[in-house]
């Protein structure tokens, strides 16, 4: 059984602004409940499934709290999920708490000025974690990495991630000595850029690209030589061409 | 003006049956019309934009055959348009012919084995035009690429690269010598893989990677080296790191 009123709070965690104020996201699926459910900093608000799924996934279901696990019909199920096709388990997560203050981790991490396709996002995340990078940072006005659907376009790797969302010019200002790599359209080519140990690599906005003010900041630009004669490439396949020649 | 039966015929083409039965497609907005016009192999059937549209691009509208052009109201074109923020033009063209026997060019060209996710479709065709690639072949369940969804994502880049639909094993059989280099998780490493200068570069169904019966031809097998836990790179993603490495 799933009460209404448990519906309305799954279904308003579709909108920014309420998983902000509860600090809470959804998630989908065996797989990513069940990287979710062993990981320490997610904590579990609440685990709704069918019958049907329980037998199958037995050991995820135990990893469950039983006083947080809801057993509900097929019909609920597909009345709260986010998704075309449910799956038959849906999980609400409170978002992890990121250590205060907020410190970068030696290595290569990510920087996101204004990417704004939630699709981007997830793909981006799921690269992130290919490659190792432990640690994104978003501007602001970037797609929100805790949306249903960016949620599962990670697939899973959100897990692993360390997602913040802070003014990029302030995190700059208080990181002094920090090696900033633009991606940009009119910098070295990436094939002569060697390999690098530290710093923080800025994906742009997909038509503006890196801001101004970022920009001036780099330490240094680089470029995906082109050959032919595509006007731009997709911002999360240029995430994952830089990542792969420059870790 | 525009009248029932066309706008019937163009919302007719968002089905793959009828695009192949009418070897038509529709492309929407100024920058990919601009570029189906400059283009002798794809042939205007119809081009359909607003009074407002007309004046903002002249040079464009001046290049369609004034018989084949239509200026219609805004909520016409909102009726006959695939997009969610309709471009005020939409053009149905035919697909372009390709030559007859179909011979593989020299250099690296792409071949998609069941790639069925629209959105990477797009993606790869952009990429390939980026990197120079001049020919996808691609196996009949593959997504279309002339779906609208498809050619607005491929950004243009649809009149630049060759698209074949054929059966894999037969193209592989009809050239013997084929050099065929798989993207798969149990390969060399890119890294150490250094440049190609012919041959195709296979890749696989989003879940299922490439098939037995491709992988059993092919000459070498590719992997991305990973550092971090995400268990597989997207689609997209994955062939843009690889002809980055390769080509």
């Amino acid at each position: 059984m799933i009460t209404k009123s448990q519906v309305k709070y799954i279904q308003s965690l579709g909108q920014k602004k309420f998983r902000e104020e509860e600090s809470a996201f959804v998630a989908e699926g065996p797989k990513i409940i069940n990287e979710l459910l062993d990981t320490a900093s997610s904590g579990l608000q609440a685990l709704y499934y069918t019958t049907a799924w329980k037998l199958e996934y037995p050991v995820i279901a135990a990893k469950a709290d039983p006083a947080l696990a809801h057993e509900i019909k097929e019909a609920e199920l597909e009345r709260i999920s986010f998704l075309s096709t449910p799956h038959q388990v849906l999980g609400v997560f409170k978002k992890p708490v990121l250590p205060a203050p907020f410190r970068l981790r030696p290595g290569i991490s990510l920087m996101l000025d204004g990417l704004q396709d939630p699709g981007n996002m997830g793909t981006i995340i799921r690269i992130a974690d290919w490659f190792g990078v432990q640690q994104l940072v978003c501007s602001p006005d970037c797609a929100d990495a805790y949306a249903p659907k960016v949620v599962q376009g990670s697939m899973g790797s959100i897990v692993r991630v360390q997602l913040l969302y802070t003014p990029l010019a302030a995190l700059i200002q208080e990181n002094p000595g920090l090696k900033l790599y633009a991606a940009t359209l009119g910098g070295q080519p990436l094939t002569a850029a060697g390999k690098l140990t530290e710093g923080m690599l800025v994906i742009g906005n997909e038509s503006k690209g890196v801001s101004r003010e970022i920009l001036a900041a780099a330490t240094r630009q680089f470029t995906i030589p082109r050959v032919g004669k595509a006007e731009s490439l997709n911002a999360a396949v240029a995430t994952g061409i830089l990542l792969s020649h420059l870790i």
